[in-house]
């Protein structure tokens, strides 16, 4: 056991490295290092899926003798890890890796005016690639439930579709009626960036950054990375318009403090992150929409705004804010979805990739199916495939079951928000003057602490006391809608 | 060979980010983030030396084929490297490692009260394992041959010691003779922040670093990390008296030119970096010292210094700046000295600790015979051990043989620099107009692009053709002082 843990260390403090490798990338290395960071970033991850792979390691986990319930979930974990990757011969790795550059290369250029024909042939071998994946794996019910045991490890496609399907099925006639919402204040136009940053300096430190464990850069995509408990990176960008930076700061201060909040016992072991991608993202949403996007934050945050940007906020209540927070505008690109529409951006994904991936869609009627969805869920026309089917990179990626987990984040969001209403009664008003202390603590007691040591849906059962549900996550949603349009400027 | 190449690619490439690790936690890391970073800095070094240190590794160089000759000199290298890694026992390399951490930590509290008796017993401990190390290693003519070959591969005590005799014994006249030279404008009182900052962005751009490759930050110890040939760090203070930042950041410019100019075919070799501690050093104080503190220099840079800092230029010519760049002032403390004082900082450093080391000097008495020799060099009086045998980190780190690099770096300086005064006529003309491109080409194809192609010995003959000789060191610094003495305002 000591020896399995001191191989698992080595392998995590490996990964941390090369995740400072890419942070450094996206957030100061100078232009000319790329080639020989690629190199580096491959050396590594390569190493560390060599040391994990190794014999010795399949023998220590065979023969470990955990001597708490710590290290029996070390040990559970581990071997699931280990069976998935050893399952995977190295070939095929180097096959996904050389597929996801070449796919992201072909998208590129089809954005930039070869269009989706050029994009096709290399969206064929990703599917293709992902088909030969799964067959890795025992045989599911459908080829995609080994593609989604990466992210959500234990969830079946069967469940995917119900939980998508219903919330599909729900946000439809929401999006048909919800009205017009004036939300020019937090979308439109530039702002003064050193306004931007200083309310989102401001923003961050109430809800609970501190310089020790955590810093904040620029960098073109968003994103965060921890290298370790007690170093936390967020990333955001001000050049958007509006105060989207604001939004984005807080969404990647959800993910961060998940990682900021795990306990210190199970750093350097597999168990040091969140419990999937779903409920990562449930913690990104659940700051950024559930909180940010409330009337309660924005009576505490509008004073706050308006010193920062004047000219933004100056001749507004905060009621008008918080009503174009919960504004619903169907469009056509899904990064800056309102809440509402959205899931049915990523119920169209889904049902999708679903259909390409299981041979009843053919990679060349993709662009039709796309644009009928988005007519027939958000009851908008697809004028072209930049707006269409060409927007995510994703798919050139060969990242195939990845989209429900952002639709599955709010779903739990939804489930655990409802949880912390029942039991933090007076939240509402402490938001209202800016603590945020007792949310923070609630979810690192409930949630953060625990790492990878539940299930997903083990967690889901354990902090909701019910099974993965959409309908706390369209209560919600109907709720805002309605409370935001009675407020009265 | 193919495989050689390969494992030391990987080497090469686990060593940059372990650099990186070092380079972050010294400019960004939030504290907080200390401890798991040292564990990090940890698994990526014994990592990268039980992969060096491998038998696979010994068997593929005893059965390389080189294709050409870089090939050869890859083997070459590497089989050095290797035979010097092999023959330290793990458990050794853990004691030096133990004892430079504990011995930083003695030192720490005798500067902060505990006095030089505290520190002692960690000094003889680091004393012992450096004779400990060296009995590793065929015995040379003196224990400390084997300390001086860790960072100038080739070089013996016996030459060493006459290098900086000489150097001694011709400084400590010129010392004396310097006449009184007023330094204020480059040394005294604090200088705006901004107007510094800005002063050592034209210099460094005059001087050859562009965003794409190079990269400018604060961090409390100035210093050079390279992550790749295209990707070089330098960072530098300002918060220091004068404009001491600005020296500073020519001197990390001198090494990280050195880096940026290696050849790419040696990228990820262990040939792509400086030939020897010496030869790095020679580098950064030619850019500090013979550009940054000369005549030529300070009539191109006065202009931008008076536009960053007009308080403290304004009222200036370019002589009385070049003047005081030049002026030599006896004081205590080595890494404020003056060009002309330093290597007899370094002398008394060499002889003592070479003493230590033969038994000749019991630790008891290093105090007063440090105290003796900066009398005897220096002509001043040391008040207190932090002001004198306490000053420096390096022994109580265990850092022996480390501290004659700089004084040779000096010496190699001079031979290179009477080189480049003959080769470049026009160079003095070129600077004063803020030109150097012709100088940064030449170290290039003469030095830089080279990289660990050859030993320090053969690059001094092949560069100057001479072997090492510090007379054209003390030439030039008489020749300064001369020459700046008879500068007119």
């Amino acid at each position: 056991m000591e020896e399995l843990r001191r191989r698992l260390g080595e392998i995590a403090d490996l990964e941390r490295a090369a995740m400072l490798l890419t942070w450094d990338q996206e957030v100061g290395m100078p232009r000319a290092g790329a080639p020989a960071r690629a190199e580096q970033r491959a050396t590594l991850s390569r190493l560390s899926h060599e040391l994990f792979c190794a014999d010795a390691i399949g023998e220590l986990l065979e023969n470990a003798e955990p001597r708490d319930e710590l290290e029996r979930d070390i040990v559970r974990v581990s071997r699931r890890d280990f069976d998935r990757a050893r399952r995977v011969p190295g070939e095929l790795v180097a096959e996904l890796s050389r597929g996801a550059a070449e796919g992201h290369g072909a998208w590129s250029e089809a954005r930039a005016g070869a269009g989706f024909a050029h994009f096709a042939p290399a969206l064929e071998r990703n599917l293709d690639l992902a088909r030969q994946l799964s067959a890795c794996f025992d045989a599911g019910e459908h080829v995609y439930d080994a593609l989604v045991e990466d992210y959500e490890p234990g969830m079946r496609t069967a469940q995917v579709r119900a939980v998508l399907g219903a919330l599909r099925d729900g946000l439809v006639p929401l999006v048909a009626a919800a009205g017009e919402v004036d939300d020019r204040v937090l979308r439109q136009g530039p702002s003064a960036q050193e306004g931007q940053r200083a309310l989102v300096g401001t923003v961050l430190r109430a809800v609970g950054v501190d310089e020790d464990s955590w810093r904040l850069d620029d960098a073109e995509h968003p994103f965060q990375a921890t290298m370790a408990i007690n170093d936390v990176r967020l990333t955001t960008r001000f050049d958007q318009d509006g105060v989207e930076g604001l939004f984005g700061a807080l969404h990647e201060f959800g993910h961060g403090l998940y990682e900021r909040q795990i306990d210190p016992a199970l750093a350097r072991t597999p168990l040091a992150t969140g419990a999937s991608s779903a409920w990562h993202e449930s913690q990104s949403r659940l700051w950024e929409n559930m909180v940010g996007r409330s009337a309660p934050f924005w009576r505490w945050c509008l004073p706050h705004a308006t010193a920062a940007l004047p000219e933004r906020f100056g001749d507004l209540g905060w009621q008008d804010v918080a009503r174009a927070a919960a504004a619903v505008r169907p469009t056509l690109i899904r990064v800056s979805a309102d809440e509402v529409t959205y899931g049915l951006h990523i119920a169209l994904r889904f049902e999708l990739e679903l259909a390409l991936l299981d041979g009843t869609l053919a990679v060349a009627d993709l662009p039709g199916a796309w644009n009928e969805k988005v007519r027939e869920y958000l009851g908008v026309e697809v004028p072209d495939d930049l707006h269409g089917v060409l927007q995510d990179v994703h798919w050139g990626e060969g990242l195939f079951g990845y989209f429900p987990t952002y639709a599955l984040g709010n779903v739990i969001a939804g489930q655990v928000w409802a949880r912390v209403e029942r039991e933090l009664p007076s939240l509402g008003d402490e938001i209202a003057v800016g603590e945020f202390g007792s949310l923070r603590a609630w979810l690192g007691e409930n949630i953060h602490r625990l790492g990878r040591r539940r299930t997903p849906e083990e967690l889901v059962q354990e902090v909701c006391g019910t099974p993965l549900d959409p309908a706390p996550y369209l209560a919600y949603l109907e709720q805002r809608v309605r409370a935001s349009a009675a407020l009265m400027p």
